[in-house]
């Protein structure tokens, strides 16, 4: 993390980690300095672009959308529109294959995700100190099954994102050791407009309340004794 | 590197540098086991995509190109079509602005390609090692004017890569700590067809034989006491 940044650029998937990254950042440098960014990469539906825009409303920052779904094409991940799998349902255990990964990893998303922010962090700002934040927390990377929101992936990302602009970027990802309970109950304290996201692996009204975002999220409100305000559909 | 992948993807730009590492991948894997990738990111001409094409159909490898000029759409570099900066003609001395960069610097350019490579591979070979190769040479990085060719940037990428791919995907730059003009020496050994690439900044039939990136290559040429075998416009 630069000590000096005064822009933040937040990765924005419209799910409860990133929106309270959001929340952060904006507490932090105020909205004026503050701009989101989603990604469309070919997932199923557009509801969680959606929510990142509603969410940046809340917050009155700039929210910009670009398109990796040329880059993803080749892949067949659970969660791309074209692919030959089924989204599961039930917890993340239940989904890991022989290679103890979920069918749900997409190739190399952070990495291509936080690339991407980097290069627009730099277009937007080529010549202020500019913090990109990431919502990635422990509950995620446990047990290796989404490698790529491990600390050690987070630390060589802010490595190689700050070598590769002259100093300028830096990656926070203030979650990368905290459950996702615990981020919960750091966005309850922000006033954090959870009832605008959208976390849910299907698209819909109403998120499914049985894929594995789903439950996760229930679980996390509940750890801090209060409910999750989205409405499910069960 | 991974001293077991037996499959190679290539970031081939066209020019001498890339050729010469889809040269040395060739040799070690066989035309069979290796892919190149090329990028269009919104650069001034398709001359060079074209020219990666005859040069992965010289060796028989697939050739893959993804589209990332949605995500450079906000940058000003001189590389860009649509930027309001010229090309430079002269040596890379010459062109670097008051903050030590060069007007060429595409924002965070071989940070995005490479995370793209990396999705890609992992979509081509989800369960196979796969090593990316980039041409990135020291005289791009001196002076730190493109610090995404630097020995500290690959290294970062390369642990990215790694974390963020269950292993699977390693970065190789086998020039990273050579001069343009061992590039060439190495290149000649293996008879790479550098009749077949294009460097030249400008668009056009020929190459302009003006503009830094000419002035470089043959001078890397003449290093070696041979001519630079394609037809210079000047």
């Amino acid at each position: 993390m630069s000590p000096a940044a005064k822009r933040a650029l937040v990765l924005s998937s419209g799910g409860v980690d990133s929106t309270t990254c959001l929340g952060l950042a904006v507490e932090k440098l105020g909205a004026e300095n503050v701009a989101s960014v989603s990604f469309f990469y070919g997932q199923r539906h557009d509801r969680e672009l959606r929510a990142a825009d509603a969410v940046a409303k809340h917050y009155g920052v700039r929210h910009y959308t670009l398109d990796l779904a040329g880059i993803m094409q080749y892949s067949d991940s659970a969660m791309l529109a074209n692919s030959s799998q089924q989204v599961p349902h039930g917890t993340y255990a239940k989904q890991i294959d022989e290679n103890g990964r979920p069918n749900t990893y997409v190739p190399f998303r952070n990495g291509l995700m936080l690339s991407a922010a980097g290069a627009l962090a730099m277009s937007l700002f080529p010549d202020e100190a500019c913090d990109i934040y990431l919502g990635a927390h422990a509950d995620d990377a446990a047990g290796d099954a989404y490698p790529d929101c491990s600390p050690a992936f987070t630390q060589a990302m802010d490595e190689a994102l700050s070598v590769g602009t002259y100093g300028n970027v830096h990656l926070v990802a203030p979650f990368v050791n905290c459950t996702k309970a615990q981020v919960v109950e750091r966005g309850l304290s922000l006033d954090v407009p959870y009832e605008l996201t959208w976390s849910c692996y299907e698209g819909g009204e109403a998120p499914c309340g049985t894929c594995a975002t789903c439950l996760d999220r229930i679980a996390a409100f509940r750890a801090n004794g209060t409910e999750d305000p989205v409405p499910y559909a069960e």
